[in-house]
C-alpha cells in the first residue's frame, strides 16, 4: 500500500510530507500556522490538485485552533475566512483548491462563529475521508483498463503523494497490483519539477510495482514501439467541454498516444470538473519562476532508465531540408547522392 | 561570430572545448592519442554530427603522428586503419562518422604508407574546411526561412558548437543576425543532456542573439500560441525516403508543429544523407547511460526562462475520463455536475 503522508499532528496541528525533498529524504512537517500550510502549498511540499484541496481543508482549521473561549464569534468568523483567502492564493490552476475552502467557508459560516474549531475539523475531515473514497472509486472505474500484463505510461505524480487516498491517475494500477495483475508503469521524468522520476517512481517502486523512468521527450518514441497498453493521467481541471489543463508535457503525450493509437485517458475526482469554465483557453495557467527550469534532482534510485539517445522523425512531417545543396523537398533529396 | 572550439594543438595534437563542462565552464584540451579522441566522442566532449565527423578525421591523423621515418609502411597504413576503426565505433547513429573516416581510409591507403601524415592532416584539413564551407551555404540557404522579427523554435544542439563551423540548424539564424535582421531563438532543453540550455543557450547569448529556454515538455504548449516562425532542427542521419533521425525530441516537436501549422525543417549537410538506408525504422538509435537520466546540469544564465507549470489537453485527445462516477466519455462530463 501506498505511504499515509498527511494527517494530524498532536494538538491539532498538521502533518504532512515535504515531498519536496523526496526521494532523497523522507521527512515529515508538523505546523500550526495557516501561513505555513499556504507556503508548503505554494512551493508544493504539499501538491498535486486533489492533496491541495486536503491540505487548504485542514490548514483552515488552523484558524480558529488557539483562539479563546472569550474570542467575539464575528472575529472569529472573520479570521477564518481570511485564512480561507489566504489559503486559496496559494495557487491560481487546481479548481479543488477553491472548492475545498467554498466548503470550510460554508461550514465555517453555518457556526455563526461558535463552535468553529470542531466544526472545521469535522469538515476537514469529511473532505479528507471522501477523498480516500474518491480514490478508491476512481480505481474501481479504472480497473477494466489495465489488466494483468498492462504497461501504463503517466505523466507527473497523480498518485498516492497526490491525494489524500491512493491516488488518482494510479489508483487503477494500485488496484490492478492488489488483485495479483503483473502491471509495469512508464514514469516520464516531468521537468522541470521531476515529480515522475521523484514521486511516482518512489511510491510505485515502494509499493513493489516495476516503473521505468524516461525524459518526457522520449515518450512518443516509447508509445511508438507499440507495447503501451494506454495513458492514464491527472487533471488540475477540466473544463466543461472536456478540455483538461494537467501538468506541462500532458498534451504532448496526448498527441503522440494519438499518433500511435494508444488510448489516452483522464483520471480526476468530481472537484476537478469544472463547469464554470466553458474550455481549455479560459483555464488560467500558472507560471512559475525561471529556477525551476535551471535547477534539477535525481530519479528515484528503485527505478529502471529507457534512455535512447535519439529518435526518428517521418519524412512526412518535415516540410523542407536545408542542405548544402539548398532548401530540398523530400523529392529533391537523391540530388545529395550525386 | 561563434566561438571557435576545434583545431589544432602544438606538435600536430587536436584542440577542442569540452563540451560537457559548458556552461559553467570553457575549458579547451589539448589531446595526442587516438584513444583520447575516441574517449571525447563517446562521452560527448565533442558532439554533434558534423563535428564528430571532424574531430574524428582529427583523431586519425594521430595515429601517425609519432611514427619514426624508419617505421614500416604497410605497418603504419595498418596502425592508421585500426585507429579509424577505434573512432568509428564510438558512436552508432550518425552517419558523417563513417563517411569522414571513409575519406581518412582511402587518404592512407592512397599513399601506400609513405608521407602518411602529412597525407592525413592534409585529408582532416580538407573535411574541416568543406565543413565550413558546407555551414555557409547552410545559412545561406535557410536565410528566406529567419525574416526580421523571425522566432525560432530548436532542439538539441545544430549550431557552432555540433559542427567544424557555425553550425547546421542554426546557421541561418547566425546569417540573419549578421545581416542585422532582430531574430530570437527558443530552445528545448533537451533532455537527459540538457544540450539545448546548455550549448545552444550559451553559443546564442553568446553572439547576442536573444534565447529563451523551454522544457522539452512545453514546446507543444509553445507552438500553440502562434508566434514561432518555423522549427528548425539538425539531423544524424536522413534515410533514403527522407526519414530522419536526430536528438531524442524531436519527433515530439515535428507532433506539436504540424498540429500547429508551423513548419518543420531540418538542417544537414548532405554527408547526412545515407542512401543506403531505406527509411527510418533501419537506422539504429543509440541506448545511452542510465544515469544521464539520473544526473542534470544548469542552464546557460543569459537566457530567459519561459516555465509555464500546466497546459490544455483538448477533449478530442481524450478517449475517457476516470472518474468517481465512473469511467465517462466526454459526452457523460455532465453527470459530474448533478
Amino acid at each position: 500500500m501506498p505511504v499515509t503522508h498527511i494527517g494530524w499532528a498532536p494538538e491539532h496541528g498538521v502533518r504532512f510530507l515535504d515531498q519536496t525533498l523526496l526521494p532523497t529524504e523522507e521527512r515529515y512537517r508538523e505546523v500550526y500556522s495557516v501561513e505555513e500550510v499556504a507556503e508548503a502549498i505554494r512551493v508544493l511540499r504539499v501538491r498535486g490538485a486533489p492533496l491541495i484541496g486536503v491540505a487548504a481543508a485542514m490548514g483552515a482549521t488552523l484558524a480558529a485552533r488557539s483562539l479563546s473561549a472569550g474570542f467575539p464569534p464575528a472575529a472569529a468568523l472573520e479570521t477564518v475566512l481570511t485564512a480561507c483567502d489566504v489559503l486559496e492564493a496559494t495557487r491560481p490552476t487546481a479548481v479543488n483548491l477553491a472548492w475545498a475552502l467554498a466548503r470550510m467557508r460554508t461550514a465555517a459560516r453555518r457556526t455563526g462563529g461558535e463552535g468553529l474549531h470542531a466544526a472545521l475539523l469535522a469538515e476537514a475531515n469529511a473532505i479528507w475521508e471522501e477523498d480516500q473514497a474518491m480514490c478508491e472509486r476512481i480505481g474501481a472505474a479504472g480497473l477494466p483498463l489495465v489488466p494483468d500484463g498492462a504497461l501504463v505510461l503517466t505523466h507527473c505524480n497523480a498518485g498516492a503523494l497526490a491525494t489524500g487516498g491512493i491516488g488518482t491517475a494510479l489508483a487503477p494500477v494500485y488496484h490492478a497490483h492488489a488483485l495479483g495483475r503483473h502491471v509495469r508503469v512508464i514514469a516520464d521524468e516531468t521537468r522541470p519539477l521531476l515529480q515522475g522520476s521523484r514521486l511516482t517512481a518512489w511510491e510505485l517502486t515502494n509499493a513493489g510495482i516495476p516503473t521505468t523512468v524516461i525524459a518526457d521527450n522520449m515518450a512518443a518514441s516509447r508509445l511508438r514501439l507499440g507495447d503501451v497498453t494506454c495513458v492514464i493521467v491527472g487533471a488540475d481541471r477540466i473544463a466543461r467541454n472536456g478540455d483538461v489543463a494537467n501538468k506541462i508535457g500532458t498534451y504532448s503525450v496526448a498527441l503522440a498516444a494519438r499518433e500511435h493509437g494508444v488510448p489516452f485517458y483522464v483520471a480526476a475526482p468530481r472537484s476537478t470538473y469544472d463547469p464554470m469554465t466553458p474550455d481549455g483557453p479560459a483555464i488560467p495557467i500558472e507560471e512559475r519562476a525561471s529556477d525551476e527550469v535551471r535547477r534539477v534532482g535525481p530519479a528515484a534510485q528503485r527505478a529502471a532508465i529507457w534512455n535512447p539517445a535519439f529518435d526518428v522523425t517521418p519524412a512526412a512531417l518535415i516540410r523542407g531540408y536545408i542542405t548544402d545543396a539548398g532548401l530540398l523537398s523530400r523529392d529533391q533529396l537523391g540530388r545529395l547522392a550525386d
